[in-house]
């Protein structure tokens, strides 16, 4: 059994890893009886598709893995997933999404539509290891500026 | 040139061989130059994944071969968007969205969280052919409630 230490600091080195590819610091992991099942970063400027979102990319594996329905996963993602993903993770009927940073300007879950409010379904946590998450998206859109 | 008509054509004749293959008839066309670059419709049954609405398919096409902004585009939908797909049109770029019905509940552009309003850049535009594409989604669900 994994601890969700391991989930963090493994989302911490996912997000690292985007960086130094030129891609937003974004990482998401499923996890499936307690196992990680499918793990990633966006992937948005390698293959020039503004969708390939970190949360996307863990959920397709995940209906590839194990149907279209998810309801045994739990979903961990470094920042406040966007509209987009936020439908999706509704569509996916995961059981719970943590995540890391808060994202008032582009967040689609606590901010914005708030499109998982008032689903009973979906347990939700935010919040987590927010000091480091946010460091690493600002570090990289400030490396960004000098370049 | 092709005309909006033979679009419009082209979505019930997407949106039926969907239906044929027991996939929700809602289908998409993106059109670039006033040509169509992608078209298709969902494939959600088929690849069991919830994700696969129209709209991600042919956006995606689109980015593969124009690139990840498709701001020279205009995509085509036999029915409103959700709020994913709003929220994917959104990051997209494209300039013009052309729905057919409305769809109240499950909606994200002129109902629910109303993605694409206060965007500047998009010009929306819905309600063609209505009632061939109500008529579309009404016969395969009464289909699916006799089996």
């Amino acid at each position: 059994m994994e601890s969700s230490t391991h989930y963090w600091e493994t989302l911490i080195r996912l997000a690292e890893q985007a960086a130094l590819r030129n891609e937003v610091p974004i990482s998401a992991i499923l996890v499936h009886d307690n196992t990680i099942i499918a793990m990633g970063h966006n992937t948005v400027e390698t293959h020039n598709d503004p969708t390939l979102h970190a949360e996307m990319l863990v959920l397709k594996e995940g209906f590839s893995k194990l149907g279209k329905h998810l309801s045994d996963c739990d979903l961990y993602v470094s920042l406040e997933p966007c509209p987009m993903c936020a439908h999706a993770i509704k569509l996916s009927q995961i059981r719970r999404l943590y995540f890391g940073a808060y994202d008032p300007k582009g967040g689609g879950v606590e901010h914005g539509p708030r499109l998982l409010h008032n689903l009973n379904r979906i347990e939700i946590f935010g919040g987590f290891y927010e000091t480091e998450f946010n460091k690493q998206l600002q570090t990289f859109f400030s490396n960004l500026r000098k370049t």
